[in-house]
């Protein structure tokens, strides 16, 4: 029997993982320059941090999460986004008490158990960053700079920022009375999903695909925000506009997570067909201390790896996949196959990448190979140019060959590559 | 209440991130130069894989897994070790097909539920190679010597190389019946596990560490080689011997899984107090067929980042910590503070990492905070000096301060730097 990779899950091949190679070194590249510092969390926590920490009533939580007993009879599940882990191990280990604020970064995977469509994964990759321990709006401004820097960097083109207030909680109940007076009138010409978000969440009802038509004339949260609110969202777009990113306001937009306080923002890019929503994130002041730590402010961005290949792919903006390989080392004869090994071994002490056949091929099978791998040189060792302690280097992209002595090879092709 | 990480998982925090980021970069490094690409297969896999590529009487199936029941009910484990998921990977997705053998390695969690103890984990990391497709033994001293560069370049102090042969299944057939012979008589003198292993698998048995004492004059397997396990092992001998890899030949040396042929190896390392061994890996000519592929050879190796990590903190061999800050900048007055987002940003779009403070903390706390970055600059701007289009730029190293136009900053920072 042939075993498959379950359903939801990729293997990322040579050449693929290149990619991810490459925009995973932008997305560290980034958070040095920001001096965001690399935070690993275990891929497991316990079931009732998630619970707590993204929301009893999400769907990630109700409909979408890997849990499960382990064999100590503890309820763990599959971490099913990142804050969580960060924000735990942010409380259990007292960074809170360190002098300067918490900020920290984390690329890594993920797993929702959600229906299968294209690219949608089960398990899926994100980057994501939280700032812990300030409540200075700047902090918000440079968050959302550094995700519009990572995808400029990348190579997305035509990145949309958008950015909202949710105020505080109290100005969430005021405002969320506010907008029921207005949807209730409207309730049955709803789609189902916005009548049970009425109940649940209606703030997210303003966020409804097909319903914008009833929606002309709805009240603004931005009409709801007190003096605080309000002076906070007026430095963050501030900071933006004087950084020179590019954003919009847009008051309809809602995080899926209930955690945000003041700023949520969000990316989007033109994707396959739609403008998608390609990551996002905002301030979370709450959010610490319900989970159990100090009251701490916080405010991150999360996005979403997968998502960004594949907008890159479509953008026809993909990174270069095979480096080429430094030098293809051929062997002539019994005692030049012998030699191998140990010449191989040389060149790769000396740093440069190295490669030679395995499957006892022919030697024009052999340069097939060498220039299927990109080589930059070819080496060719022949009994009698061993006896003489020299080898043959070929310069394959002008196809001009000299004798090298054998101890010089490693500086001959680092010095001319 | 406050959450804590599940037992036997780790945070990674930034400062111990940095040695993992060291290490990893090492590993990367060397599979670069020995031309093996990365592969990243799932976090999880169907539980059937591990049992047949694992093998259903090992203490890892038996015992150790991470196996639960999806949502779509089906049985799923968390990988407990790279090599099955890598060589699934190799089957489903065809890589047999291509002209060239298959080099791959991987870098990343496993999880096995062991007993707690000391520098055991129940998350714990894995790096590994796998090479498939080919019978030639310079491939074996090929995993042999990456697995060499990679310990001796991450700074490990006297690693030392055991190998032996395991023949093939027939020669370790005729090799067992030998083995009991021996130990038959012996059977009630040995210890509980011994006297197990001798049911169970009879070769375990001469890597008993409170036994030894009983087993002289054992048979040896390397007596029982046929011509083409010697003519293969004598030719990995060579090939070590001419790469001036030193290694010692350990006939009782008997990797933990079933599917070795040829080949077999260990790195060893002194630890804390014991010889340790750290990682190790061998040939496995069955395996691919094993989980439904076609016959083709491999081999490989796995190592455990966490013990490479112990050893180079005990040999006090650790990677240097935080990488120096490029400048901290501190704004004295309203007008210098708004203005510090946009100045930070164009540093960090420079390519330069900045720093500021969030926490409206006063000059000198600042320069303190400066210092625990190690910044190697701090750029001080006033209200005056904005309005001049200047700021003070120090270097913290030598205490040397200067007015640098402030569309000059970014470049005098990077040539001095």
């Amino acid at each position: 029997m042939a075993f498959q990779k379950p359903p939801g899950t990729q293997d990322l091949l040579p050449g693929t993982v290149d990619q991810w190679q490459y925009v995973e070194g932008i997305a560290r590249d980034v958070c040095r320059r920001f001096n965001f510092r690399e935070i690993r969390t275990p891929i497991f926590e316990s079931t009732e941090l998630f619970q707590r920490g993204v929301g009893e009533t999400t769907d990630i939580v109700e409909k979408e999460m890997y849990t499960f007993t382990d064999r100590g009879n503890r309820s763990i599940t599959l971490r099913p986004e990142g804050t969580a882990g960060a924000v735990r191990a942010y409380v259990e280990n007292k960074l809170y008490g360190e002098p300067d604020l918490t900020k920290l970064y984390y690329i890594g995977p993920m797993f929702r158990y959600e229906r299968q469509q294209a690219g949608r994964y089960r398990q899926f990759h994100q980057f994501g960053v939280e700032a812990l321990g300030s409540v200075d709006p700047a902090l918000d401004a440079e968050v959302i700079a550094l995700g519009y820097t990572f995808y400029t960097e990348a190579g997305l083109k035509g990145v949309r920022v958008e950015i909202n207030s949710v105020g505080t909680p109290q100005v969430r109940a005021v405002f969320r009375q506010r907008l029921l007076e207005f949807l209730e009138p409207k309730r049955s010409q709803l789609c189902k999903d916005c009548q049970s978000r009425m109940d649940r969440n209606p703030l997210r009802v303003l966020d409804c695909k097909t319903d914008q038509a009833h929606f002309e004339g709805a009240p603004s949260i931005l009409d709801s925000l007190d003096d605080e609110c309000r002076e906070h969202f007026d430095k963050v777009r501030g900071y933006l506009t004087g950084m020179g990113i590019p954003f919009e306001v847009n008051p309809r937009l809602v995080r899926g997570l209930d955690y945000y306080t003041h700023t949520a923002f969000e990316f989007k890019a033109e994707g396959i067909g739609a403008i998608d929503t390609i990551g996002g994130g905002g301030r979370y002041n709450g959010l610490v201390a319900d989970i159990g730590g100090p009251d701490q402010p916080g405010v991150g961005l999360g996005l979403g790896l997968e998502r960004t290949l594949l907008i890159l792919e479509h953008q026809e903006a993909n990174p270069e996949g095979l480096a080429a390989l430094d030098v293809y080392v051929v062997a002539l004869g019994e005692a030049a196959e012998r030699e191998i090994p140990s010449l191989l071994f040389q060149l790769r002490l000396a740093g440069l990448s190295a490669e030679r056949d395995y499957l006892g091929r022919k030697m024009k099978a052999q340069m097939k190979s060498a220039d299927r791998f990109k080589a930059r040189f070819t080496a060719i060792l022949g009994d009698d140019e061993l006896a003489a302690g020299e080898i043959a280097l070929k310069d394959m992209s002008t196809g001009e060959q000299r004798m090298v002595p054998l101890a010089a090879l490693a500086n001959e092709i680092v010095s001319r590559r």
